[in-house]
């Protein structure tokens, strides 16, 4: 008799330990889903070294998740066993209160999960999803390049399709890695003069073979005054994680310009004189609910927008972790079931 | 022969000097205008205390300034001797920049003029200023009345129509003096669900007689927790000049909100991941140009907005700084030539 | 034992007929509500007198309902017994379509219902109607004050928040009757220059009283012309069901105008050129979903926007219903069950 | 001494004739342009053939203009001897009126002036133009490459980037002629879904090596069907100039959807009931102005979009104009000077 396997961490701080359990049923509003891939992302680290208070273990991480749907709970409609489905952060919505009613599902009242860090995840050979939670997946995409779309790519792209700029606009990524490989890709196909920024030359030529216009090299010039002399960008999507870089690079808006700031980094400082004179604004953009992951996928699809992945069998899910965090991954890491 | 009289500031840190000079002749784009009325702002700080470097000296302060044109420039259309004029805080721009041509004349590349402190202001009975940055006045306003709108009113005027909130939204003015006093009409007669915050029950009376729907006294409860209360602001005009207040109240936005960081504050701290589990924003907005105060003037016209005055004859220049730096003041200080 | 009324219309250009029937259990999704007071619309002439193909008979008319929550289906949540529920024109949706996920409900892919259309409406003791369908109602309202908020504020409310114009712009409100002396309210309350446009000078007063700012009697003067005098109309609310007077008031939209075509007509002839030499539209929009009824509700409460009511029994829906054809009702009908 | 020559229309209806004049003084705000190129554009019909009334003949037609700045107007700011520069339809503004202060220079009250229409176009060695009506031009397209973006390019672009639609949404450009081949090349590089609509199936080949996703053949099937079956459209760019055809494509919207009418047609009948249901709008587009031309000629050098044109000696003009009116060429006919 099958059972359901999963990689999960026994307490915060943790390594992860092989589990096998009965496979769960999915409740009424849940899917049970037979897990393909599942990528292996920098806030798995919020599970893994129990950053955030009151997450309980064991917990199974895994928030770029690709599977099929092997159950459906009794009150879930729009789904059928079979069909393939994706995961990503945002962990469900009630569908009933204010604000899911207002289009705000990414911000509910009354389901607050985030996948693999309230709720398991998909380290895992089986996951049950809210049925709120679940993104159809486009046949043209196969589970190994759809799961980073999940977090890496609906983070950038949506940043990049709320961030206010028109296409022609000077539209800067900061920090070429996991999110900015993609960055440079969708700013280039949603129509943007695309200037990637990052440290040293080593990523030059990559980042513009993804679709970069322009290069700055952040150690050797300032890129702040390096877009001001381009004429000052109308957004910048910070993926870095370091809030020193975020904050300095917020002198590269232009007029009515907009720092995007999806990198993960706690306080930072802002010159409210600076975005007054300018009419700017520093925007924080949550990654995204199912839908969002639909329509980035169908978006990569459409523009051959593609993540660049190094895959680990699922077995070696530490090592996975460890690939990931030692910060060298070319550029997402991936597991596959 | 008559002779222009001014209040000008010798240096840096220095008092008001009674100047005599000829009356200037306008230069071909600008006007020489005969003022009738001159609000006291405390921006006029960065003049008169030299808060701002490069500032030349003597210097007129004043940018809150009502008069009448007396002159017209070889190549200015649109002005005519008689017409009543006002000039705010923009000092002109050039009209074929970039910038200029995009219609974001308050970054113009070439004219980076502030009246009153790069070029000479309305502490005067004469002043010239370029034609870009003149309004016109509608006649239903007396200069008095007008003056404070073209720096107070349009700050706030200006900052509410464009931070995002609809109709019936939960819109917070954050200090309720001279911006504030007129935001709270504005941001009620704009539709919106206004709530005022301020520290001590001394002026919530009056705030609710301007149109506040609410009033927080920041004194006895956390502001940033009673917006939440009643669901999170959908924006939050800061017109306070404390940093430590300012980013205090961010935490009180809804999803999707805005903090208008309009009040003078240098650096304050934002909680990039709030911003981003929120998808909110902390956006500066410039007081606005020419046609944004003849919007904000004619708005204050249609819908009964007045600020409250205390005025003092142009002979009492110092007195009346004196009584706006005291924070005294009920609400705005105006001078009257 | 209780059985539910109901003042039935038997078949297509029918009178209306007294029926008595088992009150009915409402599904998983449903409410059972009892009807305190329904609203009488113009629209209700689509079933009363047969003009959608498909309507079938008999069929309980009625889109402007209030009532109290009597019995919730077994998959509802969010609702209890006693709460106070309205419903309007919109009869629900299902919640997972790609239009619903999408902010789109209006439009849902599956649920095609039309409250009082094609499923029965609010002339009757009882309703039963889908939860996705319901509007949470202030207590501030008693039911005859806020049915008619349900359709004919809802239209005007919507239409006018979704216009395009800001604050201070010029919006006219073509025709001054049950939607029109609700739209002349609204859009006073949203900071508009309102312009109220009808034929005639009988309801001059009545709509300055109501909030014009301007009085355009279009037997006088051609009100595209007016319009034009006074500088374009940033948008103008046709609430009129005449096509001819529908596509004459189009000239006069100023740049970027929008004409909101709320009216029920069918089709006008639009001049494509004119359109483009102003960047100027032609727009339709629905009444609106559950939560913009709350959102009508709750506006009309904040700012004292009521609905001019003529009360009929509940017996007397005929007489009622009859009223209201006759265009002389001042100015909405409403049924107190 | 040379001459000015142009290619004039003697009158309404008249045929092309060669004309030597005096090269003329530019105003104060104006240019003279030596001409290195000149599109001939279907609008030029409005002045061959007398379709507006109040033309003065002679009058040289062409509106799509690449030269070189000769001389330079005395009160002419931002222009130097030597520059590049570009004239399209648009033909100038005061800059001072409260349109032009309002960023609709495109609706100026006081210049109310078409190029080669109402003044003199480019069909000619030189061209005397108003600078408010000049766009720089980059070095990286020749004058051929550019003439045709300054009409048919700015058309196509500044009505998809002000549509409403977002990235990944289906895009329909109707008519795939002068403008529909740079449409669809803009619609893709914009990241628009790309459906490309036509009688026949002899340009399919063509609209997809263009960046058409779908291509739909309005011969064989309804092409609002075909729209409704992929989900409806986020925005059809309607270039044909036969009224039926745009009206009936309207019902290819899906919610949202917005019909830009930019095709030169009269009148089209609307059914605002259907706009209504879907929340639609039927709405024209200005071709832009001169920094629109700015953005769209930066644009298609960031995007390689070109214009496939047919060149033609300048003194050919009779043969170039026979030729576009033929609708056989592919796509855009250009004389070169």
């Amino acid at each position: 008799m099958p059972k359901m396997v999963a990689m999960a961490v026994p307490h915060a701080g943790g390594n992860f330990e092989r589990v096998e359990r009965e496979i769960p049923q999915p409740g009424p509003t849940e899917l049970l889903i037979r897990v393909h891939a599942c990528g292996v992302c920098h806030s798995d680290t919020v599970t893994v070294e129990g950053l955030m208070p009151g997450i309980q273990y064991p917990r199974v991480p895994g928030h770029e998740v690709i599977g099929t749907v092997e159950q459906v709970g009794t009150e879930v409609h729009g789904w059928a066993v079979g069909s393939r489905v994706g995961v990503g952060w945002f962990g469900g919505s009630c569908g009933h209160c204010s604000r899911c009613r207002r289009a705000n599902a990414f911000a509910c009242e009354n389901v607050h999960a985030a996948t693999g860090v309230t709720r398991d995840g998909g380290y895992a050979s089986h996951m049950v999803a809210d049925a709120s939670a679940a993104a159809h997946v486009p046949d043209e995409l196969d589970s190994i390049a759809a799961a980073p779309l999940l977090c890496a790519g609906i983070t950038t792209f949506n940043a990049l399709r709320n961030c206010g700029a028109r296409a022609g606009d000077i539209v800067a990524i900061h920090g070429i890695g996991g999110l900015g490989h993609l960055g440079v890709q969708f700013a280039n196909r949603l129509g943007f003069r695309t200037i990637a920024v990052n440290r040293g030359r080593e990523k030059e030529q990559l980042a513009r073979s993804l679709g970069a216009h322009e290069y700055i090299d952040s150690a050797l010039e300032d890129a702040a005054d390096a877009l001001q002399k381009m004429g000052g960008a109308a957004a910048i999507i910070a993926t870095v994680t370091n809030a020193e870089a975020m904050q300095a690079i917020a002198g590269g808006l232009g007029p009515n310009g907009t720092l995007m700031a999806i990198g993960v980094v706690g306080e930072i400082a802002v010159d409210t004189l600076a975005l007054l004179s300018k009419r700017a604004a520093v925007k924080g953009w949550y990654s995204g609910v199912a839908v969002d992951s639909e329509d980035t996928l169908a978006f990569s699809v459409l523009n051959d927008v593609s993540s660049m992945n190094e895959v680990f069998p699922f077995a070696d899910a530490q090592a996975a972790y460890d690939r990931m965090k030692s910060g060298k991954a070319r550029f997402r890491v991936v597991l596959q079931m």
